[in-house]
């Protein structure tokens, strides 16, 4: 697919850590082209350099840093939209903006769990992306990326689960403190402390892993059977959440077996060669004390998925660590694969054929 | 001096990380009795308990866990009230409090500058109480602590300021996270990393180190000759400012006598026993690699103030290093120790007779 | 019992973090008096001062400051002998020292799973101490404290499993810093990132449980039947482990039961009052979000554990948080109370009659 | 230059953190070819896999993985060996090798003080190699980059000495862990926690200084005359040495010329094009809070160093911040690029005409 005509894009809430991360992540994309950016009302009209508090290690992108902030209100001449609204106003805008006829990518949690919104990690579920095609927002969709510690969670799971089946998954949680944003959680709080509580996020890791292993029937999602208890918490790393999993297995296997079906993964954004996929989803460390956040959180751009030390448990069958970059693969660069997904999918084409890459 | 009647005193701003190191060093304090709490409007009318993110390591005291939570503002049946609040709104409060006849304690920057009011530290300047007897708010008071990074440096230039004089002092600040309060500065904007800017640190620690060191002339304090140059970080580290310190002696001399002069030193705070009073206000730690914030913040209850490192400068003439609790010493400790020194010197005397201790 | 002749000790291994501990926790103790202290070769002959990197934060107790470093060999005439030795050289020492007729408490794993070794926590299993009496080293004996993420758990679990039975039990550990000691793991490796490993801590974890829910049978322990599944992770927190814990019960109860039981929990070392004895062992906090480490692991001088969050898990039964002070209940001060213990079931008798403090 | 032959090379001291980024850095370098690594006794034979707790966020190069750990001793067969040996063995070794022939860029203090051994940051006294010509090693040499902390300095210093003269300079550092490599500074010591105390350190940063500065006199350096002074600390960060730098200048002038003298600042690496040279090798940031290490200390691979907040000084004349990637510009970067430095100037020539790259 060239980029000789890029898709025009919007970035809701561009000035948070997810949007910044967005903004960074479009930068050079050779698909999408960054038209327009809102934020909070007392941002408005500011250019985007002077209303962000900037945080990530590379530069404002020279493209964006003049651009003025715009309220976050449909139309935006933009038919593919990118949301890192807080989840306070997510809802509302989020519908205007597709049923104003745009495709809504987001990263909030409020439409996720709706009948007719797509809660999508594309190398696990892309067919659920065809329920947005008969959604009540249609030719604009709602299309959601799970929660940051969901996906690096749901992607390990998906080779399992299609081999082995799963019966019961518990899960604990190591979150890494962008996962707060800014003010977030303190830095009076964190240091010296792990928080043993992070609002609502047990609840999301449980229902959004059974909807995105679910399967489509009848224009909806049905839940997958599976029985999943999450612990979590928020430690003092900076990126990075990390996940203490013990599962139990449907059809019993030995280790040698889990290992390969998670070193031999790979799907849709691979086959399709999506810009933004890693070329490998998944990696398996042999090394004692592997994956570590800050070791191992960049690979292939932050896009892969770690695992390691799989081991018996005594309590269940299995038991493993698991490691996801949260802003990137979790939050801005998993939205970001997942637009590709739609745009190669085509359920762009309605709204926006004209501008659409052409091979 | 008994406790047998405890002087009644308020608390502005009890909620906040200031505000709360208050309520625990008043609790069991022999001459002080917490009657009444304010803080900010979203709280007045819950308990201390409810409206309280409370992040000390000890429990909420029983005592006040109950109180209702009051509007700042006078009056409150309290001759003496300490002031946690923001700068934000402490100063018209502060001054509506001390017009009304309370004498007021202040940990707010509102106040330290003007002309009629005390910016002292116990142990080295008592004398400047004075000033508030012909302050315009007398028989009220306002009564400044200084800003926390100030506390430890004064203390260390004391006795070398009166036995050896100082010309030029530079310093490099390395401060706690505390010191930011909630949300202060995010956990996401502090971990691995330091921040070289606190705004308007840097011009407190250089004109309030010279209103403190200065001298009472005609009803006001006339500012120490004295050249001073700051630079403040933020660290990631809980409690403890850490400061890097190069002095200019106006009097030249050795390194053993300077030692001296630090070991030695006592003040009035020291001489009437004050209840919150370090027994040695300074310490010199002869250890390489001393002090440092972990290890000895805590000394005398978070009271005493270390110095380490003395060594020849090539620049100026000496350098150390210097360190104190921020949130004790350098807060509300400070505050606590300063409103006994008030009472010691019958500075309350006016308005609180009554229930003043007595010997 | 009244302290008028206090129990000679000796300290093998005492410049190490944890030795420090128990220097520091031995300071004023009313029944125990450190009269000879050991460490590796190169510090032999040197004070306690000088071979010791000291990072408690109160000073080095006067008493032991300068005491110089003897070999770590018997005999020290010392009766009870505590043993902070690295796992490498523990086993021979240790039983050198047991065999010459010295209680000795040993922090280290060498003797723990030993069949007439009794491994203990004071609230949980002191009747194992009697297998003592029958060991090959009697009359002295080897009595062993339990690994330091060990003891917080089986204190949380003690109470559900008198009332209520206990089937399986997994656990994710959060281990602080000081638990590795000096060198330890490096702050280049923990700095921003979690270990997820700590070599044989997981199996420790697993089966000193097993043992010390035990049953004492014809002179030794016969094990808990009780699966148990640890994960175990290293973070950068200074000291506590937390644990995220999920039980399966034996019996169904609720919630309220399961509170109530860790509320009232009291036992032997409690009735004795013995000197190093919480008041309330267990503490079970009902704010959202505690136990953490940096506001809790110091309840009661670092000896009480603290329980929060419980809640239904949809895998097992329930699961909650739990947190414990690593150096102090974890380590030197558990053994303390261990020691306390020993003195008070008389199983110093045989050897130390004279010396043992008296009533 | 092409790349159609490239120089073999050593590496001593391979597997330690700096030996790391050498090996990281030199992966697909356009000159160099990594042949021979070296490391201490017991990983002898070993894969370089096998002898390396490999802690780079990048994975080992395949390249390098299966290379069999060599002695550090001569010959090995390369003209040019990279050293990150120990101070402790790096004098003995180093030299050894240079008077076998090899020209050795070393990262160790043990000859940088030495009268004909340059001591070269390439951007600031590129001329000082010409000394190694005459040196008692040549044909061989060895040539040595400074302190990890006195790169940054130096760097910022250079366009300020040469357009207005320095007269006094005070520094204090706030340097990352990486600096003290592994076990380095423990953990435990450095969580919640500033050390104010490296050993040395102090030392190298003002001898060194004056060293880069100072102007190659009858084939040996002749220091500047400078006024410096240093405090130096160990903070809680991964990576990065952030400076706070008050300076006297020899000509007085204003801040814009200055700033406007780093921003022009460019030098012989550049105009070389040397591939591992910054297109800019500093950059002024004017945001309020810049340059922080987590933010800026990737600048241009790690190579440029970032300056800001440059405002009058009280006490000198200028103050300002400065920060520098410490194992990257300050270690195996900063080599690497003297290395391109000296092929460039054809310092290699007498031993390896051959294997030189060729244009």
């Amino acid at each position: 697919m060239s980029s000789r005509q890029r898709v025009p894009v919007a970035v809701l809430g561009a000035t948070g850590t997810v949007g910044q991360r967005f903004i960074a992540l479009l930068d050079r994309h050779p698909w999408f082209n960054p038209i327009a950016l809102t934020a909070s009302e007392r941002s408005e009209g500011k250019t985007y350099r002077d209303a962000t508090r900037w945080v990530q290690a590379s530069p404002i992108p020279k493209q964006v840093a003049d651009m003025r902030i715009l309220p976050s209100e449909p139309p935006l001449e933009a038919p593919l939209v990118f949301s890192a609204l807080d989840a306070s106003v997510a809802y509302d805008v989020e519908s205007s903006f597709a049923t104003s006829g745009a495709v809504v990518i987001s990263n909030a949690k409020s439409h996720r769990m709706e009948k007719d919104v797509p809660l999508v990690v594309p190398e696990v579920n892309p067919e659920h992306l065809e329920i947005a095609r008969g959604s009540r927002y249609a030719p604009g969709a709602i299309i959601t990326n799970p929660n940051c510690s969901t996906i690096g969670l749901v992607m390990a799971l998906k080779p399992l689960w299609d081999r082995f089946g799963l019966r019961r998954v518990s899960v604990t949680t190591m979150q890494a403190v962008s996962g707060a944003g800014i003010p977030g959680v303190a830095g009076y709080e964190i240091s010296d402390n792990v928080i043993p509580f992070i609002s609502g996020e047990e609840e999301k890791m449980e229902s959004e892993t059974q909807k995105i292993l679910g399967s489509v029937q009848s224009g909806g999602v049905t839940n997958a059977k599976l029985a999943l208890s999450a612990q979590c918490h928020r430690v003092p790393v900076v990126d990075g959440h990390l996940l203490a999993v013990s599962i139990e297995l449907e059809r019993k296997t030995d280790r040698e077996k889990m290992i390969e079906a998670w070193e031999n993964f790979t799907a849709e954004p691979q086959s399709l060669r999506l810009p933004t996929a890693p070329s490998h989803p998944l990696r398996y460390w042999h090394e004692d004390a592997a994956p570590q956040p800050r070791l191992h959180r960049d690979l292939d751009g932050g896009m892969a998925v770690s695992i390691g030390r799989l081991r018996p448990c005594s309590v269940l069958d299995y038991k493993f660590a698991c490691l996801s970059h949260n802003t990137v693969r979790g939050a801005a660069g998993g939205a970001l694969l997942l637009a590709e997904l739609v745009v190669a999918r085509n359920l762009l084409q309605g709204v926006a054929k004209a501008s659409m890459p052409t091979g």
